[in-house]
């Protein structure tokens, strides 16, 4: 083989490397986002033991809470000085986890309550414990401060949480960009 | 070109193929994973059209039902033995896909009724027609156990169809991690 | 280096460029694929939320309107002819974003009032801003044909906007088979 043979094959490989290069740059990661905009028990509790499920088999998740889903990571013990309005919305959204509604079967309350014994009876864990393993799997949260500024809720009224954040639209796209799944409910 | 020329191409190479084998086993497959939490007339008849709609383009379709989503795959003529709360769950949920209400417009009954007519006479398909294409299609169907266990639905009462099989949330997160796109609805 | 092992390097390079232009042509492009099924405000407005902060991160964003969510794009200034049920279907859906309902805390009309009074005093845009801003940002909008066919409604009821088509369920296929990420909503 001559010089110019083995510069070919140099050249080859090296266009080769920079197409490599932008399939890995680009390549998803081996995350999974969940968009949490629904405030419904179901919803939240489904959310939950899909990131743990993930979480199991190794997945980093990211979890992003806006709109009716952020009520969920609200703490009942926490109280925090708000005007008019904040308090109006602080008092029709539910004021934690434990006092999420049902999708269907609201029953006018009697739902959540039914449910939650079910899931007690069968092993299945609450959303409260859920919340515990998420944190112990590493599992992050995100809370979408235009939604803290619409319900006019505050920092100072969420539960605390090891890997919790106050974030805007811009950091839930750049998750789910290297994301290999993410879905919105 | 001298041998080590030679070798370090070689060289260059085996580690070229390396990072293109990572790049082939993480890639996305052909494949569509839906979970369908929702009972919902309209977004169960949704999720069959896309996924008929995949399936028409030659991609694989995994259909993961879970929660309220597992009352329309039961059968109206199969009836099991059950304990009373058994039985109240499945006299409260609906027990086939014809019955499913709709998330808009129910009007007490009257909503699925009107748009089924509406349906009809457009040539749209009614649920009951897509499910059994969906079986020509060869779409998978997988059944949330532990949905089945909090309301108390038995394998016995579920409809026949050719590729259904009952798994847990760690079958879901398998799915979806190899598929191209997964949506939760 | 001898003839054989210079031909035998080119062959493994062959190899490589032949895998590296596979996982090219099935690689996601940098697009996100939005399924609006939800005719609710607080949903529709989230996808445009989500959509304008893709765009302004250099996405391509699709949005695929069906079901409830077509009824978002109607021009409430335009009026055609119908039949009896097309009649009555565009009069019980509302005629244009801005009659949009809540998915919660519909409060007979009242929420979705309160809502948009809290979202001008926060600078948050209003669906209809949103909508110009994704007109000048290039997003696409689809609107789902047999939803219109199923609802009655006509082109000549939609609002104008630049980059706007009606397709088939094949087409959100097509979309959402190429992009990074897809949700259904």
């Amino acid at each position: 083989m001559g010089v110019t043979e083995a510069q070919d094959l140099r050249a080859q490989i090296e266009a080769l490397q920079a197409r490599v290069e932008i399939l890995e740059e680009n390549a998803p990661e081996d995350r999974l986002a969940l968009g949490v905009m629904s405030g419904d028990l179901d919803y939240v509790m489904a959310a939950f033991i899909v990131a743990l499920g993930a979480a199991a088999y190794d997945m980093e998740v990211d979890m992003f809470f806006t709109f009716w889903g952020t009520a969920a990571l609200r703490d009942p013990q926490k109280s925090v000085q708000k005007d008019a309005l904040g308090k109006m919305f602080g008092a029709m959204l539910p004021n934690s986890a434990g006092k999420l509604p049902l999708s269907k079967m609201q029953l006018l309350g009697l739902g959540p309550v039914m449910i939650k014994e079910i899931m007690k009876k069968h092993g299945v864990k609450s959303l409260e414990e859920l919340l515990a393993d998420a944190a112990e799997f590493g599992i992050k949260i995100y809370v979408c401060t235009m939604s803290m500024d619409l319900m006019g809720f505050k920092k100072e009224e969420f539960i605390d949480y090891p890997n919790l954040e106050y974030v805007g639209v811009g950091t839930f796209v750049d998750l789910f960009s290297r994301a290999k799944q993410c879905w919105f409910m």
